[in-house]
């Protein structure tokens, strides 16, 4: 009698744990599988405004994604977050992994898992490269990961220097960028893309970050071109087609957003 | 020892379900509490383009949540949701409760849990009750929901003949609207708000529909005045700091969403 009272309790503990984790690992509102999530923290119209006070730590950053790209509380440096690192690369050019307990403004994340590959030209530009990648995902009104391990014949990037309040324009701080110029250089591009109509909310098109194949140098990208010696690299993609906006909860500070600051956002990622 | 056993086998089996619905009432990502949340199917660029094609069930779209806005599969009327049941306003004004198998191209809801009330003046017309509002929301960067149960003076509202392939721009269809005038009508207002920083994307400023309190007539708000008779009604709202914005898995049928068409839908909008 107790050995069968002792099966039975285990068997109704095996099942209840079983039904748990089930519980636990379902999607929270539908019974359908989801489909890959790009996860935003902030707005790029507050950042571009000067709204670069953190409003999420970097703890809870990684808990949302484990891939992507961002800046930091008070703008320091640019932000690469790759294999559930966060990387900050400052406006030094040095990269340190990011502690824990620092926040973000403005963070975009994905659980990357790339189901799509596309092998890539040697000695391709930049331009290329997005041309060749908005073939592969094939639907230009969708979000786009992108990871492409390669060797660069250029490729130049930039960070920006922390910044004190009362915080001006970024357009005007990004006119203070570092810029780093890599030579045959081996790394790793994260992009990201986002459709057209997020403007004012995200980035439209694509946007990249890099670091070198030590983690010790990166930024935000401007130009490059793949390495034109041997076969071309093959970046691993994936098309994300639900996208979570995090507003901070104290607000985002009383920002007029009320104005489009579509050239603003174009002169500030291109570095020009 | 029998009784032990089954005692030890009931308080497992309590503590491991309460474990179980902890799990399942736990936010997905993150340890702490996630805010109110408004889900967002589709984008309103795309309904402005012509992109009238259901993408997700009704049935699906109320696990989602069960207060909100948003229109039906061949723009066949306009949607209310309220109180978990999603009413179709159909261009012959009349209501009926949609099947959950009907599809929405677009549509915003949330599960609505206010938590502001907001008093409004007696004989206050649409413009003056969204500024009150506005007052009370506080934040003009953050989205809301608001529901008014009220008398109205008068209130006009409209809705949109279902169309057929080749689908042509909202703005042109919705020249084609029936406009509905109601006179000393009781009902229920559904508003949502959207910041500024949407624009592509979803709807920035105030959308209104409306039904009456039998639940049969309603539509898109165009206008309304208050009942100036006795004390004014009450709004009551709640703060909305995140967007899950979910699109169509198979895409958004190739439409061009490159340019600004907030032209078009402040049209769209207001009925003009």
């Amino acid at each position: 009698m107790r050995r069968n009272s002792i099966r039975f309790l285990l068997g109704s503990v095996l099942v209840l744990a079983c039904w748990s984790l089930a519980l636990a690992a379902a999607p929270p509102r539908s019974a359908g599988p989801k489909s890959a999530e790009l996860v935003q923290v902030g707005v790029i119209d507050a950042l571009l405004a000067g709204g670069y006070d953190g409003s999420m730590s970097l703890g809870e950053l990684r808990r949302q994604g484990d891939f992507g790209l961002g800046t930091f509380d008070a703008l320091d440096g640019e932000m690469v977050v790759l294999d559930g690192v966060v990387y900050q690369v400052l406006s030094s050019g040095q990269v340190r992994k990011a502690p824990d307990n620092l926040t973000t403004p403005f963070a975009q994340v994905t659980r990357f898992a790339p189901d799509v590959s596309c092998p890539l030209t040697p000695g391709a530009d930049l331009k290329a490269v997005e041309a060749s990648l908005n073939t592969a995902v094939g639907d230009a009104n969708c979000f786009a990961a992108v990871r492409l391990d390669a060797v660069f014949e250029t490729l130049t990037a930039r960070s920006v220097p922390r910044q004190s309040p009362p915080y001006r324009p970024l357009a005007e701080v990004a006119k203070e960028q570092a810029v780093f110029h890599f030579t045959s250089v081996r790394g790793t591009l994260v992009g990201l893309r986002g459709p057209a109509f997020v403007r004012g909310l995200g980035v439209p098109g694509w946007h990249w970050h890099f670091l070198t194949r030590d983690r010790l140098r990166g930024g935000h990208v401007l130009t490059f071109v793949l390495s034109s010696s041997g076969a071309g690299p093959v970046a691993r993609l994936e098309r994300l087609r639900r996208m979570e906006l995090l507003l901070p909860e104290r607000g985002l500070g009383g920002l007029d957003l009320g104005r489009d600051r579509a050239a603003e956002l174009k002169a500030v990622e291109s570095g020009k």
